[in-house]
């Protein structure tokens, strides 16, 4: 990793595409007192990045993010201009491998030589996004959970041409800025915090379809029960800990064999007809009564800010 | 439901069964004021009961359960002593259903004859247990999570012979004294939210299984990520955020199709063969490292009533 630049002398940080996800990274890297040089090709794009970083600074304050001194936000009208004196790239484009592709070749002189780029990307396979591109070697994926600014995992994954060493500087620069890297070992659809997502949800929706439960009862099923454990600790970790004293080894041997069996009666995918996902969206619609969805995020962030502060001052 | 007794005259639970789910019952209802009649057939079960009640109580204060005044907790040697003046019996047996069978046998003559009878069971079938037992039409499961006297979840499901005002009753019952009941409308094995955790489980035991991330990291993908959400809301509600203003119609809309491509390619169920459950195994010793499953388990616990109480602080 000698080619690439020590963290501690990392200062400029530009950010591509500065949508939902882009300016939640901006929020973040200025609250980390990194200088950021932000391009989007959106019309009032500026005011919208603006508006959004103000509203972050104070969450990012409450939940003990942010440093003492915030960095400088450059908006500027070029690309290739925003990465040239960046000692990172954090590309939040749309989801498309031709947007991604053109906005590579724009930059693609201007991208210092031992600067690492790392992509959002949620849907795509990095290695069709590597062919003829002159950093190729330096872009890895560095895909987040939103909201970036809130939520610390970052998903770190190689496409066929990444240098190990540059994944391993994302990785290692995500930590030094207090995010939560992982290594993802493969390019498979969705990385895999969202496939675990996606397993989750494939029964929550099974369980509506097969009318096993309303959808209001579903949604408690997991936020009055399992969820609240899930938000202290992963699956694996979850487990070990239902083997009490004997840990995950007494919990596999004493749970393992029924779990298998209901895998068996778990076998349904279920198919998105319109009648269905009719029948979710009625359902949400009963869970809501009179909340609106502002209602909702409103509260899912007051929350979120005390969880995250919470679980920071009880870390270990 | 005229038969069942109004929410507001009951003042006798028993208890049948006290190891972790059935002491941790004891503690709740105490704490809610009710006189808890326990029994046991173990040895030495009088002093761990008393003993899990008082750790229980200062938890149950913390998270703000606890009423006044505190019910009056008797231990008895006999079964049909435990429910013959019960207004509600909640009975946590062993997992088997002779075992059970047996037990309801030994009550049968005892229950008074409007008093609804709860089972914890988590994996049994509630109508392989009401054949010949003559309040099979008030016995229903009340499923609850571990553990019940922190975490709201009871789930509510009916055998061949339960009366639905029975059942009825229960879920009200549960409700009324600050649990969270659902009804889960078929006999499936694991009801409800344990098949939930177990869909997710797969796919967090494929992850390993396919060498796509190592177990620390798959922990990390949930519990630094999605986890701190469905501490907050279940996987619908979570979905109809996703959407936007224009709610699930709009996530269903826009992610419906790469999720269904996902399903497609989350087929498989793993095999818990002796080197996967070794794997497993040694991942959680990497994860844990210095720490003992007592140092887990005092972080969990302090961080889940932590969490609970936020959760009842920003309640809507």
């Amino acid at each position: 990793m000698a080619a690439y630049k020590p963290f501690e002398e990392v200062r400029r940080i530009a950010v591509l595409g500065t949508g939902t996800i882009g300016a939640s990274w901006t929020a973040y890297f200025l609250a980390r007192g990194y200088d950021v040089t932000a391009w989007d090709p959106a019309d009032g794009w500026k005011q919208r990045l603006q508006a959004f970083v103000d509203n972050a600074r104070p969450q990012l304050k409450a939940i003990g993010t942010a440093v003492e001194s915030e960095g400088t936000l450059t908006m500027v009208d070029d690309p290739a201009t925003a990465v040239s004196d960046a000692d990172f790239v954090q590309e939040n484009a749309p989801e498309r491998a031709p947007i991604k592709l053109d906005l590579y070749r724009r930059i693609d002189n201007a991208v210092p030589a031992t600067t690492v780029v790392a992509t959002s990307t949620s849907g795509l396979i990095l290695s069709d996004l590597q062919d003829g591109i002159g950093f190729a070697e330096r872009l890895v994926v560095g895909h987040p959970f939103n909201p970036p600014h809130l939520i610390p995992l970052v998903e770190v994954v190689l496409g066929k041409a990444t240098d190990r060493a540059a994944a391993e500087w994302a990785h290692g620069f995500y930590g030094h800025i207090g995010k939560h890297a992982i290594y993802v070992n493969k390019e498979v659809p969705g990385h895999l915090a969202n496939r675990l997502q996606a397993a989750l949800w494939r029964e929550a929706v099974n369980a509506v379809a097969e009318g096993l439960a309303s959808v209001e009862d579903v949604n408690a099923a997991i936020a009055q029960g399992p969820g609240l454990r899930l938000a202290l600790m992963g699956p694996h970790m979850v487990f070990n800990l239902t083997g009490g004293k004997g840990g995950y080894a007494a919990m596999l041997e004493q749970f393992g064999p029924p779990i298998e069996g209901w895998w068996k009666d778990m076998q349904k995918t279920p198919a998105l007809t319109p009648e269905l996902k009719a029948e979710l969206i009625a359902g949400i619609k009963d869970e809501m009564g009179d909340r609106t969805i502002d209602d909702l995020e409103a509260q899912r962030d007051e929350r979120l800010i005390a969880l995250l502060k919470m679980l920071k001052e009880t870390a270990a």
